[in-house]
Parts: C-alpha cells; sequence; structure tokens
C-alpha cells in the first residue's frame, strides 16, 4: 500500500532534526537515530515505570514512558530495536528486564514529523543499577501502581508537570495485554 | 514550576512550521495554529470514529482519531479548544456531538516539538453531514467497535496503513471515562 517515495529536499540540517520537504509538504526528521522506541515496564508488584525530565521544547519537566533512540550511541550501528530498548530501560532507570516484547507501532505526529515510535512490554524486572540517564540527562524515576495511575499524573500536572501524550498508549497496552 | 522561557531563535519559518532553537536545543513549532485537538468520540451504539488519509511525512495512509488545528481557518482567531472540536469532529466525519468534554492534555514528542494536544470525549453523537474533511482533504471515516478495537487496527496494519500512538490513548480515555 505504501506507493514509492516522492524525492525529499532538504531545507535545514542539524545533528539532531532535519528540517525537509517532499511533494510540497514540509515536515521535520530526526537525523542521528534510525528508530524511537518506548517501555511499558510493570514490575512484579504490578508498579508502572515512569520517568520525569526537563524538555527545552516545552520548557518544563515532563512525565514519559523510558524512552530512547535507536543506534544513536557511539558504536550502536545496528541495533535492534529490542536491544535498545533493554539499553534504555536499564539507563533510565536501573531496571533489566527478563521479558522484552514488542507490542505496537505507531506514529507520532503524522502532519509534522516521520517519526515512528515502537512501545515494548517489559516485565520480569530486576534493579541492577541506579539508572538516572547517560551523561547530561537527569532523569527521576517514579515507580507508580498501575491501579492509581490517572489520580497520579493528575497530582503531577497539579505541580505544573507535563504529561507525554504516549504514556497512556503504554498504560492501555499493559492493561490489555493477556 | 515553568521557568521563564530563554529567548527563542527562528532558524527557518514556513507557512506550517517553525524550526527554531532555544538555549541551544533545536525543535519544530507549529507557525498556524494556536492547539491541536484530538476527539474520542462514541456513538451510542459503542461505535468509536476513525479517520484515516493519506499522511505525506510517513508517505502512507494513517488511522487516526479526528483531530485538528485550533484557529487555524480564515475567522477563526480566538476559537476555543472545544470550539474547535466540535468543528473538526464535524469537517471529518459529519457527527454532531451533544457532550464535548476536555479530558486529558499531553505533550506530542518533548524531544523534538512544542506540540501540545488537548483530548476530548464526545459522546450524544448524531450524524448530520457527510463528512469527509475541508478542500483538499481526503478522509475516509470508519466507525469501528470499541469491543473489537485491538484486532481491527491489527487488520488495517496488515494492508500496509500505519496507525496513530495516540489513537490508544483515546481508547484508554474512553474506556477509564465513567
Amino acid at each position: 500500500m505504501t506507493p514509492p517515495e516522492p524525492e525529499l529536499r532538504v531545507l535545514t540540517s542539524t545533528k539532531y532534526l532535519r528540517f525537509v520537504a517532499r511533494d510540497g509538504w514540509e515536515f521535520v526528521q530526526r537525523a542521528n537515530c534510525t528508530a524511537v522506541i518506548a517501555i511499558a515496564a510493570l514490575t512484579d508488584e504490578g508498579k508502572l515505570l515512569l520517568v520525569e525530565q526537563f524538555r527545552p521544547p516545552v520548557n518544563a519537566k515532563v512525565i514519559e514512558l523510558p524512552a530512547g533512540l535507536v543506534g544513536d550511541e557511539p558504536g550502536a550501528d545496528g541495533e535492534s530495536l529490542a536491544d535498545a530498548a533493554h539499553r534504555e530501560l536499564l539507563e533510565e532507570t536501573g531496571y533489566q528486564a527478563n521479558e522484552m516484547r514488542e507490542v505496537f507501532r505507531g506514529v507520532t505526529s503524522a502532519g509534522m514529523t516521520d517519526e515512528t515510535i515502537t512501545f515494548f512490554i517489559a516485565r520480569g524486572l530486576r534493579r541492577i543499577a541506579h539508572g538516572g540517564g547517560v551523561a547530561g540527562e537527569k532523569i527521576v524515576i517514579h515507580e507508580v501502581p498501575l491501579a492509581e495511575i490517572d489520580a497520579w499524573l493528575w497530582g503531577r500536572e497539579q505541580l505544573g508537570i507535563k504529561l507525554d501524550a504516549r504514556l497512556l498508549t503504554g498504560v492501555y497496552l499493559l492493561q490489555s495485554d493477556t
């Protein structure tokens, strides 16, 4: 169903993003990775792992699923999506997952970017490191009982913290996972 | 919690998008609207309204919630989010909603854009027009039993049609709406 791709014209290119046009339509591409993954990770105690960090584009702290770019680190050429999911979960939360399963692939905002995000469900979690992200990242980790997620998110919002729209996609995927 | 905004530098600007930098971080902004809304609309028969259209950035058809830009049409200055939700639902699906309620606000992809999307739940639906979008839009409307949504989406994906990651956010919001 996918037609051949018309020619892509680069309007502006930087280290991380490319502003491009195709067929008279402008949009943005990530320049430094091959894909994006997010992880809906549930502990044996039924707690969802969430991360909180300052995001310059929205000038605020944001609550998100652990997530990251595939193949964006030195030596990570050819990294698989599942490998990236394991790596990001460990880097951001300190947890290692026995089970890492791809469950859903969706486009982020198809009017303005070609970004596609692949969701994994992670179970069988064991904390083996401190987490918090790699150099330059200051990530706060939250472990939230899945059954109390709505009230908890509401509370964070009252503090002026923003929520990632895809976070609830992760909650839905976990709830409907058999 | 929101610090004062550091100065914004415009790298490239077009009719619809602005590629900008702030504090050494590059991202993209929509240039022609004040906000983005999406509607999780459920008919009295328990069917979710979804739209399908070709999206140039991903070079494929995409299944999404009815959605749109606030204040992007001539004479629409000062349009409220709820007004835009009513207008977009009618334009895209032909349905008028008795009830249109804001339920969630989330950021789209906070590492690359400041786009924020506000979700509405629409009920009390009555079809009063054909839908299909405004000039230039070729939107196909689907009415999918909410109870069968996972299987239906899987079937569309097998046809090479892409899914919007925020679609499941809408499903979650409807399922947890009391």
